[in-house]
């Protein structure tokens, strides 16, 4: 069975579903209390399938943090805490000393205390994060037909520092040009081990904004929950940071197929017909926003050209 | 390091708490959400380490929502819902439908909707819950001097269950008188495949009680959370049901050690003042309640000799 297959069975036999607002199928699912409403999210880590050798167990422990609260964030809700649990095949404790203070350090950043979990024995390392947030708005993913469309900060530099990584691994470049490569794309590393999830902005932009979504698989599959949509090749390079253009002239990379491929970015991708209040709202926190294109009411469009998009393959699953 | 040890330096750095009302160290955390709270709790399991091999894949999913759920029941709160991430090694199509099958079985008696979740390749079966609840007075652990000590329906039977399997994997009974008992002993081995959270139990008797848990490392251990105690043999000879004298009789077994001994009951054990009121409540659900002892101001006691507990060894850890 594929991870398709798998996702249908269970689909097709979880049917109760209570006083859930939402369930599966958006970022969080969504309960309603009072007259807040209450997100939640998981995520489940696997040492062999998630996390890029580079890492280090604090950037590890920051990462299911992050990977977590984004999905909150895709809410456009305020985090409240997270519970994570661990399973270690003989940790040293110096590993988990770490591990934990990347989670305390960063669940600081986002005032999202890690309030709970449970620890057992496996066979490699497994971190199974749950979030939940709060907010008077839940936001979901559909957007409406004439939106904008637009994403938080920038996108590529994810896929450029799994390709460096993938460079070394094939023995394309040796140790020594992979350390430089290293310092040198700085940056480009950075945004692969130390990802921010979009909290604040999540927070700023909720009213003007009528879908929203996180940068997880990369926009080319990510743009599909957003419904119908043209986008526009030349809007697209905007979102490459000018180091990952340099980066994708140097190793004979498409930027466009990097704008697309580029996953675990962790950026916000939303619609809304107000995009002068978004930019205000983004700008006051200094972040950027690109306009990639619009919601429209039939079919994926590219330039035109009907918009054909072959699936993002995780980058260091094995 | 050994499992205290891993879970001290979890402890020691996960300092950051933000607005939680109570974190690591009881059932559940909680946190204040208008006039309501919201408990939450989590619960990893390997194939390797969790699972009895008698249980059936179905039995497995209801397991994962129930241990869950029993946290909530424990804080005498009402379940909202749960997320369950699952990992798999190479899964047959028949294992995921009766799974999930089991899953919302369950969920549905618990009123607990499965709301979410996220799947992935790992070495062996992970499954990872997260539930939620709801309640206007969550009720904490520690209970108050001159409360009386009392659990919900029995125990006994799931370290009876147990005892069967290790005798079967130790070559003292052969696969024929192996059946055979699984047959004679059906109620024992039910407890083990099939056990249920105290769920409605939990939300009737919550404004009568002081303190509440559930038994799930066995009440020699729990009974530590509920503070200084003192406890009488004779009384706890009655949290026995006949099959577990019984079978203590023709197996040779200490039923006060079986007593002690039997974790994954989900029972409640709680602290009280108004002991005949939560008898009342209880009856109405034909939930049986037994007295064991007493909340004292200082020590642990069984029939006035100190009580020391060795420890509870989860009995099919590897």
């Amino acid at each position: 069975m594929d991870e398709l297959d798998i996702i249908k069975t269970i689909f097709s036999n979880l049917k109760y579903t209570g006083k859930a607002v939402k369930t599966i199928g958006d970022d969080c699912a969504v309960f309603k209390l009072g007259n807040q409403y209450l997100t939640i999210t998981t995520d489940m880590m696997f040492k062999s399938t998630h996390f890029p050798e580079i890492l280090t167990p604090f950037q590890i422990g920051m990462r299911v943090i992050t990977a977590n609260v984004s999905d909150i964030a895709a809410m456009c809700a305020k985090p409240l805490g997270i519970v994570v649990s661990m399973g270690f095949n003989h940790p040293k404790k110096e590993f988990i000393e770490e591990l934990t203070k990347g989670m305390d350090f960063i669940a600081k950043e986002y005032e999202c205390p890690v309030v709970g979990g449970d620890t057992n024995k496996s066979k490699e390392l497994a971190l199974c994060g749950t979030a939940f947030g709060i907010t008077d708005n839940p936001i979901y993913r559909g957007g409406e037909v004439g939106d904008d469309i637009a994403i938080t900060n920038d996108v590529g530099r994810v896929y450029c520092a799994l390709k460096i990584i993938e460079m070394k691994n094939k023995g394309i470049i040796n140790k020594r040009v992979f350390k430089n490569l290293l310092n040198e794309y700085s940056d480009i590393i950075k945004k692969l081990s130390e990802p921010r999830a979009r909290v604040k902005e999540g927070i700023a932009i909720n009213k003007y904004v009528n879908s929203c979504c996180d940068i997880s698989d990369g926009l080319g599959k990510d743009l599909y929950y957003v419904g119908n949509f043209e986008i526009s090749s030349k809007k697209l390079l905007n979102t490459l940071p000018k180091d990952v253009m340099e980066f994708c002239d140097r190793f004979d990379l498409n930027p466009i197929d990097v704008a697309l491929n580029s996953g675990e970015e962790f950026e916000l991708l939303f619609t809304t017909k107000k995009y002068n209040d978004v930019e205000d709202e983004l700008g006051k926190l200094s972040t950027k926003s690109i306009k990639i294109g619009k919601v429209i009411d039939d079919g994926h469009y590219i330039d035109s050209d009907e918009f054909k998009f072959g699936g993002y393959v995780h980058k260091w699953k094995i």
